[in-house]
């Protein structure tokens, strides 16, 4: 594990409406994809991966976190597995009744490393008939959180946001700055976003911070209130698309080099050449 | 010109190694355009579009601003033909004897509007074999400058950067704060970073910010020492590729409708959804 390689699995599943068959295809999903990949060593999940993203019905699927049974089930695989699981998202109750959108993440002996609840809830009126419409709006559910998530796997610090965060590249630049070296952003973008701006979004990201970023959402279902545009993806620090799933249920194993940052990072040193004082003199000036 | 449509005009020019021919040409090839095309109300030339882009030819080919010899003639031209001309780039040598990679930007009346000294010098060491190589270094004959340049066009707030710059998503950032609804980068990137990142750059520069981002880079010539890639572009705020020149000499002639920069920001409204608090704390405590 202190190689600079990592073996990460995507896991592009169907969402149905019954939370314990959502969790219980991840889980098995899991345990395959591990059975039949035993240098395995990262899987992620979707955003919402447990039930309906839907503002109707968050509430009812609403856990505790850590103590609620999706974590819990989280937990005991990754300790059983001997993996890092970031968790996609699921919904989190606490204690004041308040919802997050918040992923969890599980070290390999089974410890909770890392809790991210959503930063920038999606609230979104896309109008352009040629785009088709799209409204949404989390905040009528949920409650935004108000921190920045960096864990360690392995030898990398690695960020996380959640599907809309990642329109934000004043994040995923914090991110840089605190020595990530991925971000990873579970996912469920919607039909119409997604052909404008799902894939620019993570090659905009990956090009401007020099580090990989991953990307793993829901498989599309026609079927479902808020249809889903698929497309996990793992984008290099080169801005290269690695991989790309479709629409589909599908699970994508990679082996990823973080030599290949550093690489970047010293041929192409935009880092070091910015002009935080310009950039800090011009805020103060506004 | 306080409607919200601008005419804009790109000169993807030839640059040879002698000052008069090229600015001869950049002149004609103008009032040419302005000829062929009587709603243009704004002409943008290529970065160094004067002289060869050599760190050992710099110092030969620079001149004073506004008093050299080219910007005069650009002010003349301006006045002339009544149009705003965002002058590409020149080596400008000011009186210390310091050298600067300047864009002057002018009003239809011949005044200077603006001047954009290059903020981030062109250092660069790109080995990997598979992508060509290129090794460049600007510091060791210009100086950067020290200061973001925003300029008013009709009724548009229009923010400068200098090729490079481009790379550098935080002064796009700025210029978005500052009111922006256009950003123009005189360009001329290498035929090594083109094809990974220069439509990637002007993509995402432009969906992160949702304004417009022009570029205007110098044609293709293989016998030069430092090759262009070409390919100016206009690229609007829904991160759509507008007009795209090919590597040659090209002239693009657009009109471009600013309702869309009002349009995008209402119906994806990321710049309101900023966390501004939170991006704040997390830099006080890094």
């Amino acid at each position: 594990m202190m190689s600079n390689k990592l073996t990460l699995g995507l896991l592009q599943l169907p969402v149905g409406r019954d939370v314990a068959d959502n969790v219980r295809r991840a889980l098995e999903s899991i345990t395959q994809l591990k059975a039949d990949n035993p240098q395995l060593q990262l899987a992620i999940l979707p955003e919402s991966f447990n039930g309906p993203y839907s503002v109707e019905k968050f509430r009812r699927h609403a856990e505790p976190v850590p103590d609620g049974p999706t974590c819990q089930a989280l937990s005991k695989l990754a300790s059983k597995l001997g993996i890092y699981i970031i968790g996609g998202s699921i919904i989190e109750r606490d204690d004041s009744n308040m919802l997050y959108n918040t992923c969890t993440i599980w070290a390999p002996n089974g410890q909770l490393i890392g809790r991210h609840r959503k930063l920038h809830l999606f609230n979104m009126n896309i109008e352009a008939e040629q785009l088709g419409g799209v409204q949404f709006d989390e905040g009528e559910a949920l409650t935004a959180g108000n921190e920045l998530t960096v864990v360690q796997i392995g030898a990398q610090k690695v960020g996380i946001g959640i599907c809309h965060d990642k329109r934000f590249e004043e994040l995923a630049r914090l991110y840089r700055i605190m020595g990530c070296s991925m971000i990873v952003y579970p996912s469920a973008f919607c039909i119409c976003q997604g052909p404008m701006h799902w894939e620019l979004l993570q090659r905009a990201r990956a090009m401007d911070n020099q580090l990989f970023v991953v990307t793993c959402a829901p498989a599309r279902n026609n079927m479902s209130g808020y249809v889903a545009y698929g497309h996990s993806m793992i984008v290099d620090p080169w801005a290269r698309v690695l991989r790309e799933a479709g629409q589909g249920h599908e699970l994508i194993v990679e082996t990823i080099d973080f030599d290949t940052v550093v690489e970047v990072r010293r041929q192409i040193p935009i880092y070091k050449q910015r002009r935080t004082d310009i950039y800090e003199q011009a805020r103060a000036n506004i």
